[in-house]
């Protein structure tokens, strides 16, 4: 069933109007008819099955036949933050890391990121980047699309970590000395509704200062595994985690 | 530190002497010199670091200095069976996969499989997916290169399920109904050196007919948490949570 994701917060209404890209995509790309049902999912995510009643030239309307059942987001709230990778890896790392349940994605300049965005490019990937994530949103049936936030430099990143509960940095180096614990501890420990950060490298991986600047401010360095992941493998990896220790343990 | 993977099983050797397509990428590609160390990755997953002592024009000549210390392959064996999807997806399983530790990959034509390929090239797909496994578990550092298959029938997987210990079913209609317990059971009961299969639908999912199939011959179904994931996506899902509790917890 087709997922519409919507602005506002749910308000209980005996109709629902829906405009814009919604009416576009349910009356033009779809052609659905009355009687058909859709999710609407509001910007609180709430998320209700509604029937369609009828489709003017302007608007969609519909009604509520009842709430989603079930449960799709995560229980605590994960933010990947990733040093700029190479080529297409961003939009990899949007699309799959959002059916995995990602809250919210955040693009850095790493010391060792090769690429280099002006404001103009930050601009237009950004957007690129939000449209993935909407639509990976929809298709793995969540109930809210990611954010996506390209910063121009790392000491936005700094500025951001006290918004967090725990910062988590991926570190090469914990992968090859081994290092097992952290992350299980982490993914014990936290709390439901605790904001999480988790930062990767690009390529070359995070540079000593660079790790030790997020350790100075209380982020917590482990490894997912004793093999070496890429850049835009390791989110895989830690939300998958997340999701089996939070939803399925 | 460079990566390569010999077809003999391990045997102490006062001089290891390295030809063909190893010879070809040190001397030529890489342009070692003598002292240089590379890790040599053993038929029977040992693995050594090891010096190239001399570089003739046919050989590169390398003693053993020390045994790898760490356990890179995961304890049990997975292998991921995937329904042929559409375009490039079954690279990026493959690749991605192999980062995240599968033992060996199985393509087979499922009912949704848009693609029909014949004999021909499914022969030249299984060389390309081949080599992409071997450079992802070179540079994942792994010590094994899964093996890749591509089955011309559905009959050929059926064969195959009595080879394992365990068949695990990823099914659609199990996410949607808020299954949640198969896939922890079978991860927490697991025994070290199980011969675990896991099989994905393609994009339009396993028909009910195919996965009764399965679960005659003694399949379990699940999911991988309550978001529908990709048919590319859901591996690197079953992978991670496996390594999450089988390596980390």
């Amino acid at each position: 069933m087709q997922r519409y994701f919507l602005a506002e917060p749910y308000r209980p209404q005996p109709v629902y109007t829906l405009t814009g890209e919604t009416y576009h995509h349910i009356a033009r790309v779809m052609r659905m008819k009355p009687e058909a049902e859709i999710y609407l999912v509001f910007a609180d995510q709430r998320a209700i099955v509604a029937a369609i009643k009828e489709i003017t030239e302007e608007a969609v309307l519909a009604v509520e036949l009842r709430k989603e059942a079930l449960a799709k987001e995560l229980p605590v709230t994960i933010t990947i933050a990733s040093g700029y990778p190479k080529g297409d890896k961003l939009e990899l790392i949007v699309q799959k890391g959002t059916e995995l349940g990602a809250a919210a994605f955040i693009g850095f300049p790493a010391t060792s990121s090769v690429v280099k965005w002006d404001e103009k490019k930050l601009n237009k990937k950004q957007q690129r980047l939000a449209k993935i994530a909407q639509e990976a949103a929809e298709q793995s049936q969540r109930q809210a699309a990611p954010a996506v936030e390209l910063l121009a430099s790392k000491k936005q990143l700094q500025e951001k970590l006290s918004e967090f509960d725990a910062v988590f940095v991926a570190y090469e180096e914990a992968a090859k000395q081994g290092e097992k614990a952290q992350l299980a501890k982490l993914l014990q420990q936290v709390q439901p509704g605790a904001k999480i950060l988790a930062v990767f490298g690009p390529e070359g991986g995070l540079t000593e200062q660079e790790v030790a600047a997020f350790t100075a401010a209380g982020a917590i360095t482990g490894a997912l595994g004793p093999r070496i992941l890429r850049t835009e493998t390791a989110p895989f990896y830690f939300l998958a985690a997340a999701s089996y220790q939070l939803e399925l343990l």
